[in-house]
């Protein structure tokens, strides 16, 4: 709650986006709490902070947790915070306590998270150049927002992590789809974070004045494409398993009331964790659609846009200490995959990763209402910290 | 084609928009036409160019006739023109061959036809202080386009005209459908404007994040909007008749491929001829969508936009005539509706109406392949020569 501070707007939002005067008062506070909990802090070439705290095995290296405190405009207090403020308090309380692991630990508060991973994607070396000049909620550049928080963002490249570099990495977050919450659960052990494709079908007819064209000289595209927009549905609903295909974006062209629109075109999005299933929807897809242009004599158009191609799993190992864990402390716990992005997606590509869940009311996120209970959020830092000492001991004695 | 000179771009179209340089040169060449032709030329208030023959009695009211040159940007050569240049052309012959007509005869060329029907809305008195502050194509307001042709705005409130005033108008016109051209037929007879009507249906659910939120617990109005449009075509086409019914725009919002939306609005515009259908029409797609929303549990909101609600209905007697007179001269006849709007539905508010359409080919118009041949240009100024001659003579015998 005294982190929400920083940027609580008169909605009962929080407006703390990346490289806002709220980001860098946070920030400092941040700063603060790790000091408090004795570790020590340092800012790396793309503004994450990080905390450390040394091992008593100099040759291990770094079990890293974390997650981020900035938030999307009018968000809410808990997507990042949680992760990131149960990650400084675990630490705190093995300072507190005297609990020195075998390998060093490392909180790490990623920069602008809801920006596109920026922090994440800069320690294992995925951030483009051009991804450096693109505008940020802030209205500065992931450029100069880097600057602004202590930065290098020319060194960037320097700072890059390589699998080996890191022991493991976890995160704690709320669930964005309303399941813990549903279901009542309290943990939620996260199989990994799917894989994104996104493309647009563009369905071709032949504009045409809406008042002068008879109905049956029509070459209307809105028809295939809203037979199509069921037809996505359909397909994805037709598979065993969890993944999800959305139009979000339809458009017909030139998109006024009195024209027979001469292009309609539907955005398709599929996650999952597999990406072969991806396709495999995709193939059909592109069947029923090919299909439907065909008997409406209308032309179709693909185009695939890349979001997050490749889906990030979780460690096996990692899940069956989080599920030991959590049952341990009485916790109920339930296996699912990560619909939404987040930074422990770039952190598997170069370390063991975990991601531990608790319930978000009805799922909401990225908004005012966003909320979850102190019991639950309690819960995900016990978890996560005997999760920490017991992968500590698991990866101590395979070394 | 000398008038397609004014305006003439490199792609073959013609940027003959009202207001603009070549509207304003090809005003004065019309202006010149209509001199040679032994026509009287005022500019009325509305800047409509008005040329007038006197009849032998000069206590019957005039026998109108005309139609616009203006031109939509990167329009065609045809429509408008056919009917401005074949009512002076239909004059001129009267003049060269002494034929005199019982009614005086005046030619109207409209100000602004493709930006709103601006002149003969001035002219019935239909034109509002708030339509002359719409910025036109030229860039111009209204009201400032018809100060630079020779207009007065203020004082157009004076210029209208009352039932009474004109003893019928007339107007020849490209037909925009394809009908005529597919059926290869000579003469259209129009039996009316349509009246249109627009109403935006909206979809309301609960937008949510695509790849968090499962399948089964989304509540995505996408889908019944997808299911309506569907409907608006198959309720339309149940009928007999010639209406028609469009869904011209789609609008998801938020309106990104990663949200699963809140609201779709479909804008969803019928024509036809009677009201009474249209309206017929409205109430099964109204209870099509409720039904819709309510089996998606997502909400419906429903807006009526006017966009013009009465038909124009042109003249039974004068109908008549056109077809006589065509027949005559051994040309072929349809008789069917405008879809689109024409100077001709305002001067009906007034006046006895009739409408002569030629074939366009293809049914393009508003396009640089607009196109007319000289044969059916020249068969469609006949059949107004010839029906400007019976219509004389009918009313007058009433008389």
């Amino acid at each position: 709650m005294q982190l929400s501070s920083f940027g609580k707007n008169a909605a009962g939002g929080t407006d703390r986006v990346a490289f806002s005067k709220y980001d860098l008062e946070a920030r400092v506070f941040v700063q603060g709490l790790m000091k408090e909990g004795g570790l020590d802090v340092s800012i790396d070439f793309a503004g994450n902070i990080i905390g450390r705290k040394a091992g008593k095995n100099p040759n291990l290296k770094p079990i890293a947790l974390g997650s981020h405190i900035d938030e999307v405009p009018n968000g809410g207090d808990y997507d990042g915070p949680v992760g990131s403020m149960g990650a400084i308090e675990v630490l705190k309380i093995f300072s507190e306590n005297n609990i020195t692991t075998q390998h060093p630990l490392e909180v790490i508060i990623f920069t602008n998270e809801e920006g596109g991973v920026i922090g994440s994607r800069a320690l294992v070396g995925s951030l483009s150049n051009e991804a450096l000049q693109v505008v940020s909620n802030s209205g500065l550049t992931q450029y100069e927002g880097i600057k602004l928080l202590g930065g290098y963002p020319e060194r960037i490249p320097e700072m890059k992590r390589t699998r080996g570099d890191l022991a493991a990495f976890l995160e704690l977050h709320i669930e964005q789809g309303g399941i813990l919450d549903a279901e009542k659960l309290d943990i939620g052990i996260v199989e990994g974070i799917v894989a994104i494709e996104w493309w647009e079908f563009t369905f071709v007819g032949k504009a045409n004045h809406a008042g002068t064209t008879p109905m049956n000289k029509r070459n209307d595209p809105m028809l295939p494409a809203a037979r199509f927009v069921l037809a996505v549905n359909e397909i994805v609903n037709s598979h065993e398993g969890r993944q999800v295909g959305t139009v979000g974006k339809i458009q017909a062209f030139p998109g006024t009331g009195n024209v027979i629109p001469g292009e309609v075109k539907v955005n398709v999005e599929l996650r999952d964790l597999s990406s072969e299933k991806i396709w495999n929807i995709y193939a059909e897809l592109e069947a029923k659609a090919t299909e439907l242009a065909s008997t409406s004599e209308t032309q179709l158009d693909i185009r695939h846009i890349e979001v997050a191609s490749k889906p990030a799993l979780a460690d096996p190992m990692i899940r069956e200490i989080i599920k030991t864990q959590a049952e341990k402390l009485g916790l109920s716990t339930k296996s699912l995959p990560s619909g939404a992005g987040h930074d422990a997606q770039e952190m598997a590509r170069i370390a063991s990763m975990g991601m531990i869940f608790i319930p978000s009311k009805d799922g909401i996120s990225h908004a005012p209402a966003e909320f979850s209970s102190k019991e639950d959020i309690a819960n995900g830092a016990n978890v996560l910290l005997q999760t920490i000492l017991a992968l500590d001991q698991k990866l101590n004695s395979k070394n």
